[in-house]
């Protein structure tokens, strides 16, 4: 399906030189993200300003020819992958950081710039933004946006919905927009920011964003507890976020996760245990200690094997770099990882963490857990390892679902629909919540161009 | 414009005895709210249940009679004044909490349910819900979340809009649908829920919220500091803000504000200063005493006459009911209030004070200034006494406006637009934005029954 031959011309017109990319080669690096799924776009462009967004979404729209943004490319849920015969937008020009204003506790950004290039530029003025995915060194805010990223600090500073202030954004109609506001309250009509958020470029391609900053606490401690079994360490996660002091990220591995993390990183004293939680604190010198013991006091309890505290940050360095490899780290028992990112309330994570386990074992797949317990949100990752275990795993996939929602969960809690869950949406959502999130996709991106395929069954 | 008959018949059917009112009498009591404005409903309902609200709403569709949802009528925007010929389903019935889940830090409930209500039934369990506006005792949760409703706690806590985790609602069309989850991370589709939060009642009507609770700090101490002048206590504000610990309160109070609540409340030693803050801090016992410390620090500064630091909440409780008076102080003055509350970026809060008092001096109308500094949000009350006052005081609103879009501010913080700020929209939003929001009215509400003539020009 080869673009039409005006449209190829007016891209020629707006995108001069580089910025167009029309060989197999340069394609081809545009069309995988983190998922299985994969379709070479028909073109890449490579936009510098808000004005050039909007000839381009024009130009696509009067061809009828999809269009998906990107950004780094590492979307686990096919987000990324363009629909058949698309051109791609890659923001990853559009990477400047406009304005630092810590007074106000606000940055204002190009789409392109990485989460990490952005903590960097925060750091001297002591400030942070919240999400912290695994993937900041590639992952873009502009992606970060569309997927409603998180991270482990989620649990005390929320996740990018929270943290966003205002945007600007090129519609599916091709209207170009301003969104939102640059103060910490407003009142003024629909909240079309948090609506852009988590909308996996199907609504609109966001050309700036203005994003709210957090100041830096001065000092982190780590702690980090193991547990004879997951359930001890789901319960004590429970009684953390039952008590007033919210902890800086509360990540859980359970035993084969901790395994992968040895096998990994083998330098960084992994212990072995039914399951490990690993905390952060952060505050004041003269605060941080009281909040450590509050944690602490909570974390003790049923199934405790070893509380270590760590004086400072540096000291659990080596762990949480092998928490953070644990992506990679699957890779070494199957290239079949099936990645979930479900979400229940904090109360019923020992419930899921034992049902998931109960699946695993009726059929007959390994099964990984770790992630941001604080938010009751896991990686519930199946890892099949040949035919006829990808099979099975795929066969448990919608009692694991159904399992998540029947204990007042959803689907995905940071990483999106994409493609690889659009099937599920109808477990999750009922037809009047789809049918208004279709009603609202028409209004916003009338002939369909935008990412099509993504996040709506 | 009596209600058609066939109408009358079945609201009879659907609110049985005295869950109809339709003797004037009655009727008066739903025509007004906090504004100027005024408008006798043809009849007055009071649902009990959700599906009560879908057969309600499908009835005003069938016959295009319009409908508004009431809570405690407490708007100052004219937004829960009805239309002519309308109906009003107030929700005062509608006024209980189904669940309270300290562990999972949420709490299900209706939407008449009062706001002190709410929080008195959290406060056993060590939790509050963050939004506290002045109006708590008589304000409900619904009419909370349809404005995103804030209060001095929101500097710290988030106003409505973030503390919400989803909703179950009636969409303008009579489907009902539930949006968002039970948990604290989400990312399954559009916000749906974010985007009715501050909708006035204009796409949907809430019938049931699920809320992210905070943990209540044990301590909170208080801090009163009076300057030469409002703009050494705007820049005050400005160096509070740009510091790490975040106040759980942060009020100005400018020099006529002060002299209201000094005759207001004679006996809450309430100072004779330029302007006022007045700070919260909260934490543990152990904590406090820091948090404390590094905001006294910050207050301090050019033109500080005194910083008083209260050894509890309670010393300075006299003046927080003066403070919390202030809505009904004014009323002294003048029955002719125009009431905003703009806000603007913190930085700019020295401009907008200086700005609004060059207005006030212009245009020869008394102006009052006090409100949530610490998010930038000021009540800019222009108190006009006579006709030629109010005409002049009418003048001026425009220039207040383009004065704090001009700092980068916005029309509303926290009282949304209703009927006395919607021919102002076109001023703050441009016509792109101002499209995609009539967009999503007309998705929700394809006959524009719900509250019309609210929020969009
Ligand atoms: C090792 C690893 C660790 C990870 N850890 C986490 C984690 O801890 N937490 C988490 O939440 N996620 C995590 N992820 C998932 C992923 O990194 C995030 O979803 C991230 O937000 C994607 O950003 P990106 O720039 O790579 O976007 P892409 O993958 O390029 O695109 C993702 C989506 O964003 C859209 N998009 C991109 N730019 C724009 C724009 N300017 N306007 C509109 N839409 C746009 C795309 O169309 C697509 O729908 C991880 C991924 C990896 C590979
Ligand atoms: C003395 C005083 C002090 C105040 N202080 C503050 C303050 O500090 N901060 C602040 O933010 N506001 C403040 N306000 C304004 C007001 O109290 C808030 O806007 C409040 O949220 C309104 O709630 P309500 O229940 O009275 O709603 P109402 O006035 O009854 O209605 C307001 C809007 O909500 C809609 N609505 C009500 N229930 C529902 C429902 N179930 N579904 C859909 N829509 C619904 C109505 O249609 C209307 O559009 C104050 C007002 C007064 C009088």
């Amino acid at each position: 399906m080869p673009l039409p031959d005006a449209l190829f011309a007016r891209l020629r017109e707006i995108f001069p030189d580089d910025a167009l990319a029309i060989r197999e080669t340069e394609r081809r690096a545009f069309a995988r993200d983190n998922s299985r799924y994969e379709q070479l776009p028909e073109a890449v462009v490579f936009p510098t300003s808000h004005e050039q967004v909007e000839v381009l979404v024009r130009a696509c729209r009067e061809h009828r020819v999809p269009l998906t943004a990107r950004g780094g490319g590492t979307s686990s849920t096919g987000a990324a992958v363009p629909a058949a015969g698309a051109v791609v937008a890659s923001f990853i020009r559009m990477d400047r950081i406009l304005h630092i204003a810590p007074d106000d506790r606000l940055a204002v950004v190009q789409p392109g710039v990485t989460n990490e290039a952005l903590q960097q530029a925060l750091a001297p003025h002591g400030f942070f933004w919240a999400p912290d995915p695994g993937s900041a060194p590639w992952c873009t805010v502009g992606g970060n946006l569309a997927c409603n990223a998180g991270g482990p600090r989620a649990v005390k500073y929320g996740a990018t919905r929270d943290n966003v202030l205002g945007l600007r954004a090129v519609a599916g109609t091709g209207a170009g927009f301003v969104a939102g506001t640059h103060t910490t309250k407003d009142s003024t009509g629909y909240d079309l920011t948090r609506l852009l958020v988590g909308s996996e470029g199907t609504l609109a391609l966001v050309t700036e964003a203005t994003l709210k900053l957090t100041p830096r606490p001065p000092v982190v401690r780590s702690l980090r507890a193991t547990y004879r079994d997951t359930a001890s360490a789901a319960q004590a996660v429970a009684r953390i976020m039952a008590q007033p002091v919210t902890p800086a990220a509360l990540e859980f591995m359970d035993a084969l996760a901790l395994k992968l993390a040895r096998d990994h990183a083998p330098d960084a004293d992994v212990p072995q245990a039914g399951a490990l939680l690993l905390i952060e604190v952060d505050g004041t010198p003269e605060t941080v200690g009281f909040a450590q013991d509050a944690v602490a006091r909570a974390a003790r309890g049923e199934g405790l094997v070893a509380l270590d505290i760590a004086a400072d940050a540096g000291e659990n360095a080596a762990l949480w770099a092998a928490r953070k490899a644990l992506s990679f780290a699957q890779r070494t028992v199957t290239e079949h990882k099936i990645n979930e990112d479900v979400a229940v309330p904090v109360s019923r994570l020992p419930a899921l963490v034992d049902g998931a386990q109960a699946l695993a074992a009726k059929h007959a797949v390994p099964l990984v857990c770790f992630g941001h317990a604080g938010n009751g949100n896991l990686h519930v990752n199946l890892l099949p390892r040949d035919v006829d275990e990808i099979e099975r795993a795929y066969a448990a996939l919608p009692e694991l679902f159904a399992l998540v929602l029947a204990l007042g969960g959803t689907l995905s809690g940071e990483h999106g629909i994409g493609l690889v869950k659009r099937e599920f949406m109808p477990l999750a959502l009922e037809p009047a919540t789809l049918g208004l999130m279709r009603d609202i996709k028409a209004a916003f991106d009338p002939d369909g161009i935008l990412n099509p395929g993504k996040l709506l069954p």
